[in-house]
């Protein structure tokens, strides 16, 4: 699994305080701990930040750089901020998240990724609004990722992102993602599916049990990736076992290693 | 979910005693909580008995038939136990566990679902033995399903049991056991699958996680029925999470009852 750590988030009320005052040692802790438990990706997001996006993130890229050499992902919808983030990136081959194929936002967004070789997610969405059915999700993707390869992107550089809404507001959502997962990877196998996990279980009680249920059949579904929390310790254990379960994990020595190191929780 | 309980089974450590000594209250006990935990199926095996299967068998149907009214699962490999149970039975429509398609055991078990108008577990084996891939154990549901077809039953009185090998004896059967789930039911949607969960993780550490894992992927692809602990609260939990989430609980109502009754366990 890809593992894109959600932490460095500033809508999480733990880690807005200290993106405002530039406490270091916090954000360089979070960071070093999600990379040791699997992170294979570091999201940083400044959003809340409003209009001073752009100088928030290029510190936080830069405090993270000094200790990790794990690539970004650079959450944010604004183009300046991206392309401040990517300027001074200096780890490996970071990813955009997000751009969807609306079209001011694919626009400016996709030019980035082409002059930086970056990967990016791409969201089921288009300036029809968001999608209700999975065919309408997978039309979405297999147009986005038509013309991003057109523009020279590698399908291994595509994560889409089917686009989870909670079941609480639709009983068919989970289905929906799921088929989407299963569809778009089955056409594009070289792409990847990279999913917010929490988005399933909004507005419902027992968001952790809802959550490790969807990981587990989204990945049965062919989900290779996942925005989440590597340092929740049930939720990887669910993880390590699904890629037990499907296979990805030969001769269960991941499991197993994780278990004598005391990763798995039952 | 058609849930089948598994508690009354003389291969169970607490539970061979209570048959051995005809310990009526701990069997009523055991059957009463096991139908408030939602079994739709009770099973029953005395296997253990060796010489005393059928009366060990008619003494648990009379003992468990005199307070609850849940049909049983009649657990057994044998025609004569199965019968003498079949005919005892008061309760409504008992299903058989298990025929195969074994020329000797199909023979044998086959006629007495006919006659006692029952449903039926039915194991993806034959005569060349346990099956190694998804097509095999396919080819051998179709054909036991044209077969008891055939002889009157109904689709709906039939399900299979895909035969779940332990993934740490081959790292491909977890995938096997979720492929051909997903083949059989979309074959034959008004037919049931019903697996044993715990072989799955037979011999790993962590098995109640592998268990929940297998019980998810399962369910996304189909499974529509298990032989499996209802006490097991954790394990019930993840049930109701995944049938809120495949969309099979409008608007999550089950989930939200369950969890305002203190039954989801996180």
């Amino acid at each position: 699994m890809i593992i894109i750590g959600e932490k460095i988030n500033s809508t999480l009320k733990a880690i807005r305080p200290a993106i405002e005052s530039y406490d270091t040692n916090t954000i360089q802790d979070i960071a070093r701990k999600q990379v040791a438990a699997g992170a294979s990706f570091l999201d940083v997001n400044a959003g809340m930040f409003t209009g001073e996006e752009p100088e928030r993130l290029i510190w936080l890229i830069n405090t993270i750089q000094e200790i990790v050499d794990t690539p970004f992902s650079i959450d944010s919808p604004s183009p300046i901020a991206i392309e401040a983030a990517l300027k001074v990136n200096r780890n490996a081959k970071p990813i955009i998240n997000s751009i969807t194929d609306e079209a001011e936002r694919y626009n400016a967004i996709m030019p980035l990724a082409v002059q930086y070789k970056t990967g990016i997610i791409a969201l089921c969405m288009d300036d029809s609004g968001m999608p209700e059915t999975t065919d309408e999700r997978v039309v979405i993707a297999e147009r986005l990722i038509e013309k991003l390869t057109k523009e020279g992107l590698a399908l291994d550089d595509i994560y889409i992102d089917p686009l989870i809404r909670p079941i609480g507001t639709g009983s068919h959502y989970g289905v929906v993602a799921i088929e989407t997962i299963r569809k778009v990877k089955t056409e594009f196998p070289e792409a990847h599916i990279a999913c917010g996990l929490s988005n399933i279980s909004f507005g419902i009680p027992a968001r952790k049990l809802m959550n490790q249920t969807f990981l587990v059949a989204a990945m049965a579904a062919g989900m290779d990736g996942a925005i989440m929390d590597p340092l929740d310790k049930k939720l990887m254990s669910f993880m390590y076992a699904a890629e037990a379960l499907m296979g990805l994990d030969d001769y269960c020595m991941n499991y197993l290693t994780k278990f004598r190191e005391g990763e798995i929780e039952v």
